[in-house]
């Protein structure tokens, strides 16, 4: 493994979308018991499943602690991967390199710096240096080069791209103080065109209501195909997300991607409000001196945070009402994949949901 | 990664001899402040050195701990993959997967139980469940299926073969209390049988005097191709290996490998001792109540330790008049390979040498 000082656009490589081919998922098992309630017996099942729907398309690799490695290798099946690394929790999507590949189909990670979504501005965990570490370790037991960028904030959680030059982020996180206060907007938008190398970057205003990842895209927005999007989208003119939402939905209509085409936006509906219960709570270590969760806090449940595996979508489901309707809305939008829709509460009160909790390796 | 209960042998795979061509080499980070003195600062020199010498005939991968990954990643050249993995020491030989393949070259391997050398006989260290551990998931990493016998106690330095049906190993150690006592020596060459496919055992006597390991096979004795081995040898019949090398060159006359050869045996000069100097002795951390080693111990020094990579031998040199000579051996017996001499003093402090710090796979 190469550590490159370089930047994908000057190298010839660039990210491909989620929708493109994978050579497979990397995952990381569920352990923090401030983070996943009840010694994490539910989010381990939930990870479990989600590993396994995917799976089905294509090599899952879980990320698993020294302790918990016996105990992974024997819920999973045998063709899942199960490699030992050390992390603070469990969002692959944030701590797992970025990929980018070049048009020989060479393959390389981006390293990006790492702060638990804020560091001591209003950073969810402390410390953070295992999370930190993985990228490059990734990289390394994959034999795969690596670009050092770690003087810059960036989780994977917090961008999207079309594969045909179009990044897509949320100015809430990427403008957020706990990122990268020092740079400009202009700045932080060259960084993403140099190690994306993408010629365009959409800034929606905002992610979903609560996020506290300082609203990551991938809960709010994604890609289905080049020119298209899901957006996360309520009716409820008196639920805060609605006009966060509808901001979203004014910026992308004026906007156009790097093609210069119109963006078709599908409004893909949330569940209604999902909360923290008191036994949900209880189950939970304390953090600091404030309980990680409290009872009544509504969580960021949205059906955007899905995956797209190279057969299947696996979409979070919240037993609620909306839950077909989005299982059927995907449907129509990935007529070539099976629609695979994982009861996600025990995931979500982690903070994050499938997307948050799965990383590609494109092909 | 499959688990197996099956056999080798009832499968169709056999360990290749050391000399075939390998795919690759697995090494483990030095860092037991019992084992390597002075924080394992030399000790770390002379690891990398290994790990160089053999990269450039094949694929190294060393193992390390989360807290070591950083310091190895940078001593260590980028074409070297390093991976984080828990051990309680840094034996590859011992606690690696001992590799099997079959005729349409799929490799598998052997998980065999470990614990340190004896366990609570007369163990080398306590706990060792992390090293017990690692066969399985250097396995699980590689992709690779593996037999479960963990219930049979085996270090890989225990055993070597000529890839045509004989292995060879030492009485001294299989028949040890610390390994298998419920097992008669009948049953034990049964097991070896079955799981390394071969024919035919050879039961040296001895290996090497005060040998912790309760003198493992690799220190005293190997093959350098089929039919042939070179043996630890001295000319000082004072010294109470001679006894031991003597019994084993008698033994070994008098036998013919699995094919009915009879064995051509070269003896390859041992140093004169190497013992434990106070100095030394001070940068050990205590593991016990006793020192882990004491002033003018005598440490079990032999060439014979050496690793045959692709296009080279790396073999341990200590400062001795017979460096030369046992270089100049070895150069005649391997003509198609480099002789990469090792000063190999920091390794042997830890209680074995280059061929205990190494585990081949084979191509």
């Amino acid at each position: 493994m190469e550590i490159l000082y370089t930047t994908a656009q000057e190298d010839g490589f660039h990210m491909p979308a989620e929708f493109e081919p994978h050579r497979g998922c990397l995952m990381i098992w569920p352990e923090r018991p401030d983070s996943w309630q009840y010694g994490a017996v539910a989010a381990r099942k939930a990870f479990a499943r989600v590993a396994e729907a995917i799976a089905k398309s294509e090599k899952v690799t879980v990320l698993v602690s020294f302790e918990q490695y016996d105990t992974a290798r024997r819920m999973l099946s045998s063709h899942i991967r199960v490699l030992e690394m050390s992390s603070d929790d469990s969002w692959a999507r944030d701590v797992a390199p970025t990929f980018v590949k070049n048009e020989s189909g060479v393959l390389r990670g981006i390293d990006w710096g790492f702060n638990a979504c804020g560091g001591l501005v209003d950073g969810l965990y402390f410390p953070w240096d295992k999370d930190n570490k993985m990228a490059r370790k990734i990289c390394d037991f994959m034999d795969t080069d690596v670009y050092d960028c770690r003087d810059f904030i960036l989780e994977g959680g917090s961008i999207h791209v079309d594969g045909e030059g179009t990044a897509m982020v949320t100015e809430r996180c990427l403008l957020s103080a706990g990122r990268n206060p020092q740079l400009t907007k202009d700045e932080i938008e060259e960084k993403l065109k140099q190690m994306l190398n993408v010629q365009k970057v959409l800034w929606l205003p905002y992610g979903i209501y609560q996020d506290e990842t300082n609203e990551h895209v991938d809960n709010v927005c994604a890609f289905v195909k080049p020119g298209e999007v899901v957006l996360a989208w309520t009716e409820d003119e008196n639920d805060p997300q609605y006009a966060m939402s509808l901001a979203d939905y004014e910026y992308l209509s004026k906007e156009t991607d790097a093609c210069g085409r119109k963006i078709v936006i599908h409004k893909l509906p949330l569940p209604k409000p999902i909360c923290m219960e008191e036994e949900e709570c209880e189950g939970l270590l304390y953090w600091d001196d404030k309980p990680t969760r409290e009872e009544g806090e509504r969580l960021a449940a949205s059906y955007v945070n899905f995956y797209i595996a190279n057969k299947a979508i696996i979409m979070p489901a919240f037993g609620d009402a909306a839950d077909e309707k989005a299982q059927k809305m995907l449907a129509g939008l990935f007529p070539e994949r099976e629609i695979i829709a994982i009861p996600a509460r025990d995931i979500l009160i982690g903070g994050g949901n499938i997307h948050c909790i799965t990383q590609q390796i494109p092909l």
